[in-house]
């Protein structure tokens, strides 16, 4: 058979029906990275070896009449920032690069491969997972498959990049400040970061901790909405990681009916700074969804700031020991930030905790009037690599920082959000952010669901 | 009958028995405190009106042969940072004496009011309860009862002091870092300061938010504890405060038996850098419990460090509009240490809040092992007043963050501690700490109530 590599659940279908075995599947696999990844630069490593290895070993099982697992036999990566047994975590750092290699997998590595997906390789990202480019001085720039001088958008760029290019079906990336949703939205992917605590971190290098998340990229909502699943529940090794029920992916995909969802647009703030495109790819997709009300999320520029200054300082304080000792080994882009984070004092710090509770009560309110809110992912397409600045409405922007506009505000108080892919004939895809309150990933998995089945009719036209 | 003013419910028995009624007592309480308290200091307010007509209510009620309360008709006062209606709360601050009064009691108040205490008015206490010395710029130091050329500790010296004069029996206190106990201890009475989180601080003005917790001083372990019961219970306007079994008051003070309890004492940190005397109540209190177990409590040195770090950030964050616009108007001792709090680095910060996790873990360790841990509650008695310094091991040592070398690192991560008195003849009194794990208030309740037995034997000679 001719294999499709770009949907999860259909390989697993195909594996455990032995239309195709595992192996046949990661040999495809490998053989697209071998001959696509050169340009684009996704992957750090590939664990050819290993894979072929556990492929056999699905095959086997399949072939002795056992199941397999929901995602038998099928591909995955993972931002190399997650511990990988036998391979030294990266997390986007030359200094990383000498220490020991991980003992064991992340915690969301190991649930995916009991679930019998199959992991092939680690992917690029920006050093410690500070930035939204992956224009990495130390393991190179990932490129952005839709048009290669562009980047792909970080920190999780080779996540992005490597579902968007169909190198895998399905990756794992972090999301800090929008490092999941500003590269899906970029690339032209589903980037899904749920509510802050509902995946386990464990086995994760972390940057912040109050604000990192883990999740998914893939290329269809059944997929998004199944790995998910499959890496959800209590882990004692990240204490904030709790049990909540699963957004029961199968009853979800099969309705594709969001009758009693409130559904409202993100005013103000998220209606402005943007250039033109971004905004109507909101306005399609409220067109879609026949959405006219509007909802104001105050004081986001502040939840910015701040979530800046916590973030610098945070990462700071991890780093700093490094920071001290052997400033030079780090990359130029994140350096300077966070020095300067080692000096912010102690009141920002404070009174950006401060706000922070505050905001979260604020937002909270909103909640009790709208089940999901829509939002930009970002206010631009993917930049040139290298690009440094932009005009908007006649003014001088950096465009790095930029990217994380509409994203930082929400990350910020751990809200979970989908960056949905609006994919364009002849331009750049973009992304729309699907939002809800703590815990309700499975009311932004019905949207998008919803928005899937007029996909050929709206999404890629 | 001759008014014995010392004790909280020998006055309520009184009271109900209508041996006395409380309009009497709150006369007697006046007198007292118009006499005594011109040299001591320790109110900033008297609420004579109030209270006059209050115990008017006490004694119509129970001449109605209502019950009046497990306090009817007992006169209390607490520390200037709790709110009562229709006074402004000063916090110890000449700033804050431009607010407009509180228009309700802080729910500690209210609650020992609804008891059928009666509020007869409020007390000295450093500026925004940053000191262990009460020696207030604004309004007057507060003297030691003991001996009135020493200080009474601080921050909250006017509650300790008012209890050991025998002006009230019971008063309100805070404590962040050792606030209820330092004094305590140089007083000679008992302060307690239960699990953070379990009394309502809710129109407390607040110091150090993750630190703060309030307690009560009094003369007797029958009137901490019933004072304690009064207090608990969940309060909406306090978020950390929730709900948990009373203490059994009465069971206790009636059990007097500390069979099946695992006392240890607190050696290395908690064993050193004291004066003899202070190290000396120590062993007399593990011999009367008979007790020869030590337990070493990890990295104290550091707990205290982080300590400090941590209320100086979050004190200056507090105060810092009014640092920057009128830092005249500040008292001298509190302002340089704010000041100093706005310019620590964030990471500082960052660091001592990671390291107060790691400390909590090993400490609750300990507390598989034992149940109440004792230690000196100050390193030495009470210094003088306007006492700068001091020798200790031939090294000049600044004495009045040395009030706080044994309490810091216990409130750091808010465990239950009482400071009992050790009363000493023709000597200044000394306090010694009665330590458990969060939420295990009974356990110090019971081993204290067992102390106060032996005291004619014990104690007080």
């Amino acid at each position: 058979m001719s294999l499709n590599l770009t949907d999860a659940i259909s390989i697993a279908t195909a594996v455990k029906t032995r239309k195709v075995t595992a192996v046949e599947v990661v040999r495809a696999t490998l053989e697209r990275i071998q001959t696509r990844d050169v340009e684009l630069n996704c992957f750090t490593a590939v664990t050819a070896g290993t894979a072929l290895a556990d492929a056999e070993k699905i095959d086997n099982q399949i072939e002795k009449g056992e199941d397999g697992g929901i995602l038998a036999g099928v591909p995955f990566a993972v931002k190399n920032l997650f511990d990988i047994k036998g391979l030294t975590t990266l997390a986007g750092a030359k200094i990383n690069a000498e220490n020991p290699v991980a003992t064991q997998d992340a915690t969301a590595v190991a649930k995916l491969k009991q679930a019998g997906a199959i992991l092939v390789g680690a992917l690029n990202m920006d050093e410690y997972a500070y930035g939204f480019v992956t224009e990495n001085s130390h393991y190179g720039a990932t490129r952005n498959p839709n048009h290669i001088t562009r980047v792909a958008g970080g920190s999780s760029g080779g996540s992005a990049a490597a579902v968007a290019a169909s190198l895998v079906p399905i990756t794992l990336g972090s999301d800090t400040n929008g490092s999941i949703r500003v590269p899906a939205a970029l690339c032209g992917v589903y980037g899904f970061k749920p509510t802050y605590g509902r995946l386990s971190r464990a086995g994760v290098a972390l940057f912040s901790t109050s604000f990192d998340h883990i999740g998914p990229f893939a290329g269809s909502i059944r997929d998004i909405a199944t790995v998910f699943d499959v890496l959800q529940g209590a882990d004692d090794k990240d204490p904030v990681c709790t049990t909540r029920p699963p957004v029961e992916t199968r009853l979800i995909a099969s309705l594709r009916n969001i009758d009693g969802i409130k559904i409202a647009i993100a005013d103000d703030y998220f209606n402005q700074k943007a250039e033109p495109e971004a905004l109507a790819a909101v306005q399609k997709v409220a067109l879609a969804l026949n959405v006219k009300d509007y909802v104001t999320i105050p004081e986001a520029h502040r939840a910015r700031a701040a979530a800046f200054i916590i973030t610098a300082s945070e990462g700071a304080n991890l780093h700093l020991e490094k920071l001290r000792s052997r400033p030079q080994d780090f990359d130029p882009a994140t350096r300077d930030r966070f020095l300067a984070g080692a000096l912010i004092p102690s009141n920002w710090y404070i009174q950006a905790q401060r706000f922070r509770k505050w905001y979260r009560d604020k937002v909270r309110e909103i909640f009790q009037n709208v089940d999901v809110i829509i939002a930009p992912t970002t206010p631009i397409t993917a930049p040139l690599i290298g690009q440094q600045t932009m005009i908007l409405d006649g003014e001088e922007i950096l465009v790095r920082p930029y990217l994380g506009q509409f994203t930082q505000p929400l990350s910020f108080i751990g809200l979970p959000v989908l960056s949905i892919p609006i994919r364009r004939p002849n331009a750049l895809p973009l992304g729309v952010q699907l939002i809800a309150a703590p815990y309700n990933e499975a009311k932004i998995i019905q949207v998008a669901a919803y928005l899937e089945t007029l996909e050929t009719g709206f999404l890629c036209h």
